[in-house]
């Protein structure tokens, strides 16, 4: 990425669902990114994308023939960076064709749907000298990156404990008709719940584990050593059928392997230890189950809370908001107003995230991570449905 | 237990340190327990007792002549119940003894020592027709009591996960002068280190498990199957002790085994699986770390919050207050305002705990847990340890 930064990025985008629209509305504000074309199959993309975009500028131009137009998207352009938020079985063979395109990818994230899904995908990075940028938006929350600084500097003391998950009741998403019984409405759920039908694992790890592994220096000064998982019964999506739809309802006769809650424990070579939770099929608020603990203090994301020994009032949690402010990241310090302007949605963090990729075009090694990051997060899914299935502890030789 | 309640429970104490002194004060307060005797090794047993009886009435009769006095107590009068709060190495034998000499026992909770540490006991409770009622108070913390009259009516569905724990800085308690060095001071840390210094494991499970049990119906309807267990590094006392005490300080040279936070993966026959911390060695407030989540909802005790799906606003959190006055359970509407008027020090469960006693000796079945249900708590202990040590799941056959 040698180039500086006064232009704008020409840009591909594969894949405009609710995340695919949501980043490149968010693109667009920004103003650092030229976005050039867009693939998605969708029938109606053109009435979708028509009214994103500034008439005298113009529309870019739109590949919508089938699953493989987007291949003549990548022949047809020449891309700085393509955008992949496609659905999870695609972004394998997608990323292959743009790197081999000769773009940069960002990448959005997911599990990995087998074990060294993104090995070739890493050689093909290297090969070509292209990079692979994971579009992992909870490391760029704002007190997750004041709190990384913390634990950089650290204010925690050495990190022993973290706790972390993806806890987001996805019923809904999952069997159609269970947000509101009575009325049709188009949902994720013809691509992600069949997933739940076939594994028993955490599906969706990496927005409770990136941050951790952050924190943790994975892949840095540390790795993985040893990977348990455990399946509560998966109870959730049947009892919420049973409850709005009746006992005579069709989706009852279909099998969910997934347990309601996953909880992976991962050991690291320094001793700290990992509790991830997956839990997205019981009622609940969303929550990613923050918590890091070291020998000088701890945060917890959930209490919007922290203590820190000596400072904080003896054994009493105080807000965070302090601290927040006070190690408040580089990109936040810069861009904070702006993302929380543009991506009041998120909070921020889309916008962050969008923002510290652009500057990487001007400023190589500005994105915190990599695809190689990205492999070791969506690895916990592989990990912990063999885990389960196998009932044992994995024992993890290298990263 | 046949007599009813009209007279006063004729009591004696083994064991009045901090906690069984406290035990001692209450039941003084309630009026229910006739204090007879008093058996304590302490050299100050006098004077510390005499402050807290009416000189009218007199003091009980003390026996502090050595750590086997209390056999003398036994010998020296009929009680209807003695109360053990002496050390942990203490409660087998002291309780055995108590049976023997044809008194019911009010017995401290800890971990085990042993495995089966408790069938001994149970076996003689059984032959002597004499019951062991374990002491354990989180269970009638007033949120806690209301969330089980919850759980037990279905509100939260069916419970498919738990966690609980003993999140408890015990540092200063564990090494003499953490707390503030320089001064010195009598702390625990005479009988309660060493079981540091020899295990890895959960010391300390009751107060983070027995809720759990009671309402995932342990011991009923439900039973134990798995045990999986996990330790991290062990850093926050030595890390305490640089910092507070210097490089030389002489408790460097001390060997610690357990792990500041200890995993405790329980699952259990009906699905639904336990999360059991044990955190004692690491600054932080306190916690209980509770949380229930079932089919229809979710309570988290730290959150002080409750989500019932139809119930409560749309993925979001609400204070638990309405949901606990209205699922009050009968001790706390009976004995609530004086619970919380006597046992300010611990909002009104120790008060609860010791009223529910002494209406069992009114009507028999009133306390609500007895030995076999220490025992599974207290397995937790050795049964963690033995996870460790051996790196794997113990399948428990039976409870």
């Amino acid at each position: 990425m040698p180039k500086k930064n006064a232009f704008k990025i020409k840009t591909g985008v594969i894949g405009v669902g609710y995340r695919g629209r949501y980043l490149l509305e968010l693109m667009l504000k920004s103003d650092l990114f030229e976005i050039i074309a867009v693939a998605d199959p969708s029938d109606e993309l053109s009435s979708r994308m028509t009214p994103l975009f500034d008439k005298e500028k113009g529309v870019p131009e739109l590949f919508d023939a089938g699953k493989e137009d987007y291949l003549n998207m990548l022949a047809a352009h020449s891309f700085d960076l393509v955008v992949i938020a496609s659905p999870w079985e695609c972004h394998q063979p997608q990323a292959l064709a743009v790197l081999d395109a000769g773009s940069h990818v960002a990448l959005e994230i997911k599990g990995a749907l087998a074990r060294d899904e993104y090995s070739e995908l890493a050689k093909r990075s290297v090969d070509t000298g292209l990079s692979v940028f994971p579009l992992e938006n909870s490391f760029f929350m704002r007190d997750v990156m004041a709190v990384y600084c913390m634990v950089m500097q650290g204010v925690l003391g050495e990190i022993v404990f973290c706790q972390g998950g993806y806890r987001h009741d996805l019923r809904k998403l999952l069997v159609d008709g269970l947000g509101n019984f009575g009325e049709t409405e188009y949902t994720e759920s013809v691509w992600r719940s069949p997933f739940y039908e076939q594994y028993n694992g955490d599906l969706y790890p990496t927005h409770g584990i990136a941050p951790l592994c952050m924190m943790l220096q994975i892949n840095r000064s540390n790795r993985f050593t040893e990977f348990t998982a455990f399946a509560t019964k998966g109870a959730g999506i049947k009892a919420a059928i049973r409850r709005n739809g009746g006992e005579a309802h069709p989706d009852l006769n279909r099998s969910f392997a997934t347990g309601d809650v996953i909880t992976s424990i991962i050991k690291t070579e320094t001793g700290a230890q990992i509790t991830l939770l997956h839990d997205t099929t019981l009622p609940r608020p969303r929550s990613l189950n923050f918590e890091i603990q070291g020998t000088k203090g701890i945060w917890n994301g959930d209490l919007h809370s922290i203590y820190i020994e000596g400072l904080s009032p003896l054994e009493q949690w105080e807000s965070d908001q302090r601290y927040i402010e006070q190690y408040e990241h580089p990109f936040w310090k810069q861009w904070g107003n702006e993302a929380l302007t543009y991506d009041r949605h998120h909070n921020g963090m889309d916008y962050i995230m969008l923002r510290a990729l652009a500057e990487e075009f001007a400023e190589k090694g500005t994105y915190p991570f990599g695809l190689d990051d990205l492999a070791v997060w969506a690895s916990v899914t592989p990990l912990s449905i063999r885990s389960i299935a196998e009932q044992r502890t994995i024992k993890i030789e290298t990263n």
